[in-house]
């Protein structure tokens, strides 16, 4: 059964069946769903042609939407309350569009957050945005960074944008699968880091996601902070598997930490008294908050980092 | 200057200066910016090859997103506090994009609300996604609509469908050029009723927005209250150039009226004791809530309302 075989309205109601609609907007009540002094909301848009990876399921797709999108909310200090999704797509089997539906639900429902409303409308390829609502009675913005405040990220960087250079090149590493996988599937599967992200919002002097690379990143907090940035590359978390798997491929894994995205990871700057609550998330210390300058250490040797990774509107920058 | 010659982060730079954007999400704050007890949030798409009329211009489409989404938030007896906007484009000048987001802030503010933030990514076709949110003390459901209450619309209703018809025959009326530009121009731009929501919103019994049709409109408020609808044909409020513009052309106004959209008037319920406030806003009340059936009586004939309208995943609904 093809979504043109039933028809807006019909896809409309059998929707129903699995989401609360059926009204013109969607209602969020003071107390009841929201009990913070501050709401957060967010967009973030996934395109066929741009986003998908070769392969990526339907579930995949719903999860990602989901989590990029929530990967805003964390990166406020908020937690994420409820979202909407615009589904735009050509003809397609509703058995895909209902996977994308229920992997959406379930992603949102992981994260404690309600999936609301939205709107489907017809388009050539499949193009998905994404609404996230968020409440916190602290906001943390890029703008808070201080001078001497430490530099910290959350989990491991440079996984997903390995990952997609292995999947796009085709490279077959038949014997060391498992580890293979576990990298490729930060591209596939990122998680967003909706806990880490409210404990962080408790101390934090700014935050922001690591979405299009952490050079991008640390240059937007020190535009918006006016700071400099220095990192110590030694001190930049990355997985044992991508490691191993650089080294295999022959090429340099800080590359790929510093300038591709996809990881979703959370960069923040905090006061160096607030060491031990870093610690208790599992963040790890990268570098400091300096005059100016975005600077990498690499022991005696200190690097410009350059303004460098995932971007819109340049050329080449979709997945062909 | 094209977007590909600035990439997204020089986008988001010179944006920076039209809206207040910087952050991974934009925030409100209760008290200041929220006031009421409920907040209503609702999406809606614009696809350029569904939706574009031939001759669009760039304002045009920035106005139609603000107003196919705030009509939403109307259609809640709510007031629009803010404004995201999901930007999807090929590669464009950077001038029309400008024209599209100074259009989107200029009709924000004429409907007193903020334009707070959004997204940027490449697609093929523009692909915009509004987010609108509002706020209310007493949202009114598609559901609450009682046997015995009066039917109302606001404005007048036909107008863009039999706009959008002339248009895309290419009918040509020289002599008569104001009124078949009054006509096409409901088409091109719309407006939300914001001020009428926010009134409508203290009394009505129910309501929505007709958007895609009048049809569709009483069978979405039916089917959510379980009530049968019956309007009276000779009440429809038809403005007068339509039905001029209808006669020359040889086409009955009524189908227009009952099975086109685009007008984003207000379709609401209400007890008739509240005549007096329907007046007063100048909505015109066209029938009655009955225990079932959506009929059409016109003189002593009593007709059943076809459930059409325009849809999204029919054969041809789009625009070519």
């Amino acid at each position: 059964m093809r979504l043109t075989d039933l028809g807006e309205k019909e896809i409309v109601r059998r929707l129903s069946k699995i989401i609360p609609i059926g009204d013109d907007a969607a209602v969020l009540e003071m107390d009841k769903d929201i009990s913070d002094r501050f709401i957060v909301v967010s967009t973030d848009m996934f395109y066929e042609k741009t986003h998908r990876l070769p392969g990526m399921t339907m579930e995949q797709i719903g999860n990602y939407i989901v989590c990029s999108n929530f990967s805003d909310i964390a990166a406020m200090g908020a937690r994420p309350i409820a979202f909407l999704l615009a589904y735009g797509c050509s003809d397609q089997e509703f058995s895909d569009f209902e996977k994308v539906i229920n992997s959406v639900r379930q992603r949102c429902e992981f994260y404690g957050a309600r999936f609301i409303g939205g709107d489907t409308k017809q388009t050539e390829q499949l193009c998905l945005t994404g609404i996230s609502i968020g409440t916190t009675n602290r906001p943390v913005f890029r703008s808070g960074a201080n001078v001497g405040d430490v530099i910290a990220v959350t989990g491991t960087i440079g996984d997903a944008g390995l990952g997609v250079e292995i999947l796009l090149r085709g490279i077959d590493f038949r014997t060391e699968n498992s580890i293979k996988n576990s990298v490729i599937r930060k591209a596939f599967e990122p998680e967003a880091r909706v806990n880490e992200g409210i404990s962080i919002g408790n101390f934090a002097t700014s935050m922001t996601d690591v979405s299009d690379s952490l050079a991008l990143s640390l240059y937007d907090v020190s535009e918006q902070s006016n700071v400099g940035m220095e990192i110590d590359l030694m001190k930049l978390p990355l997985s044992e598997n991508a490691v191993k798997l650089a080294d295999r491929f022959g090429v340099d894994i800080l590359e790929y930490a510093l300038y591709t995205g996809g990881d979703y990871e959370l960069l923040f700057t905090a006061n160096p008294g607030d060491i031990d609550r870093i610690n208790k998330i599992n963040a790890t210390v990268v570098g400091r908050v300096t005059q100016n300058g975005i600077i990498a250490v690499d022991g005696n040797e200190r690097i410009k980092i350059r303004k460098d990774g995932y971007e819109h509107f340049r050329k080449n920058c979709c997945i062909e």
